[in-house]
């Protein structure tokens, strides 16, 4: 990453931070062992792209980027639960996430599952909150952003993704599977950074840039699937405070496991570039999503 | 039921039925197995009580039902997508709901429990979408009543609720018991119906009513829980569609249990009374909220 988005990386992440830990209950909030379960899972060190892309959304298209931290917080906190149910022992039983054990393991399945649903409930209540948004923000852009992030993540977006995703599990080698490849990173991943961009740039007053930053999420968010999946056959465990090699293990649907490391690094990178050429109608103000582009193909963690 | 009561019901419920099935993907729609699930739970003969409470509210105040579908359904998506994930293996573990196999029992828990969060996030597409409300229902009230309901669903209301059910199983005769037992009724039961009533009201124009409505619905919220206690311990097997007994053989903690049936009857009629009392002010309006009240300490199901 160069200097310069660092820097604004960080004055985003740490506003998403801020505001996630004020509209979040505390701890000590009953049932407290509940809110324990959800700020362990939703503070364990998430690189927080989504919500970070609603903001950049929201200053591309003109606006301010805190009239889209309620639509920002919403998303990750949407994110967060799609991990912790994705980790249950019924679905890919995992142990650790981003280091530390995940969220069933150091609280129990009950109270994973009940932490999901409360983030993804909350994620409504903040998102449809008005008064969290600075004055001006109109009530039907906000109506809209809530039904796109809604549509996004439900069963024809990221949940239908991992439905297909668990569905594929040890048929790598069947003749569908690139078909099914396909439709599980668009639907699990993609759908939901497209959404942060869409939703950030429609509340703070997006017209014409919206579709553009859309199919821009679009292609990062596929990008950003595939070389997940290369790091997740040959990535640093310490580095991405995970084991390596699970996805191998159990047979998963990923692209590496499909066509090799080289085929699909260079899918990436073509995805990239594709992203990197929708955003020329938008000029100097897109330059960070400029680099960011290239940070996905360059990422090790 | 009177005869009245009885066809008014039937007409509300008919519109939820109708609108329910149009506003949710086909069993066809990919992934199909998902919309199999989430159509198998949602359209196993429930009461609809929730929906056709706010489409009442919305006429209560003056409002027409239509103006209120968009929230009952999305309501009767989110208490469906309670029961699922209250029925799995790591929670209440029970095979049979409404004299069906449960979901998990069907298609599996990976699936229980992403049909649960599909039905959860489709909720909110439903009621944040200003396309389905009647034209004229302005977009900031629609707002009001999607942050409300999710309140009344996240973990300071029906997620909550759940969490110190769980909590409590096996300590019913431990000192902290009553306190405990208002608790999960008031979080995990009454918020939802005391909701359905408010949203109904606010997306239909309601202002002063509203609290009248909210407060009713709270005492009918609990003793609609009480009578649900009581009946499950000594109902009829064949009317409720679900084993009794289950609660006094895991030690949940419930109004009988803690009081003896007498007593239990007493609360759930005093509740009523209480609701009653609170209808006054809205006279005829309220013919069927009255009517209700009556029939929920007098059902058998």
């Amino acid at each position: 990453m160069v200097e310069d988005m660092k820097a604004y990386w960080e004055t985003k992440r740490a506003l998403v931070e801020e505001y996630l830990d004020l509209w979040v209950p505390s701890e000590e909030t009953p049932p407290s062992r509940l809110h324990q379960a959800v700020r362990y899972s939703l503070f364990a060190g998430g690189k927080r792209i989504r919500p970070v892309l609603a903001l950049v959304a929201a200053e591309v298209v003109g606006g301010e980027d805190v009239q889209a931290l309620p639509v920002a917080c919403g998303i990750e906190m949407i994110h967060t639960y799609s991990l912790i149910h994705d980790d249950l022992p019924a679905m890919d039983d995992d142990d650790f996430r981003r280091g530390k054990p995940t969220c069933h393991r150091v609280f129990g399945e009950a109270l994973a599952i009940l932490a999901g649903d409360a983030l993804l409930t909350m994620a409504f209540q903040v998102m449809g909150d008005l008064s969290l948004y600075p004055p001006g923000v109109e009530p039907i852009r906000v109506l809209k952003a809530v039904k796109e992030v809604a549509l996004a993540a439900g069963p024809l977006g990221m949940v239908g993704g991992q439905v297909v995703d668990l569905e594929m599990e040890g048929k790598a080698h069947q003749r569908e599977a690139e078909e099914a490849l396909e439709w599980i990173h668009t639907h699990k991943t993609a759908r939901m950074i497209e959404v942060s961009l869409k939703a950030g740039a429609l509340v703070a007053g997006g017209e014409g840039e919206v579709d553009v930053l859309e199919a821009y999420g679009r292609c990062i968010g596929l990008a950003f699937q595939v070389v997940d999946d290369i790091l997740g056959c040959q990535g640093d465990r310490e580095k991405l405070g995970k084991p390596v090699g699970r996805d191998v293990e159990r047979g998963k649907l990923t692209y590496p496991a499909l066509y090799g490391i080289e085929a699909s690094l260079k899918r990436a990178r073509d995805l990239v570039e594709e992203a990197l050429d929708l955003l020329r109608p938008l000029g100097e103000r897109a330059w960070f999503l400029r680099e960011l582009g290239r940070y996905v193909v360059e990422r090790d963690r």
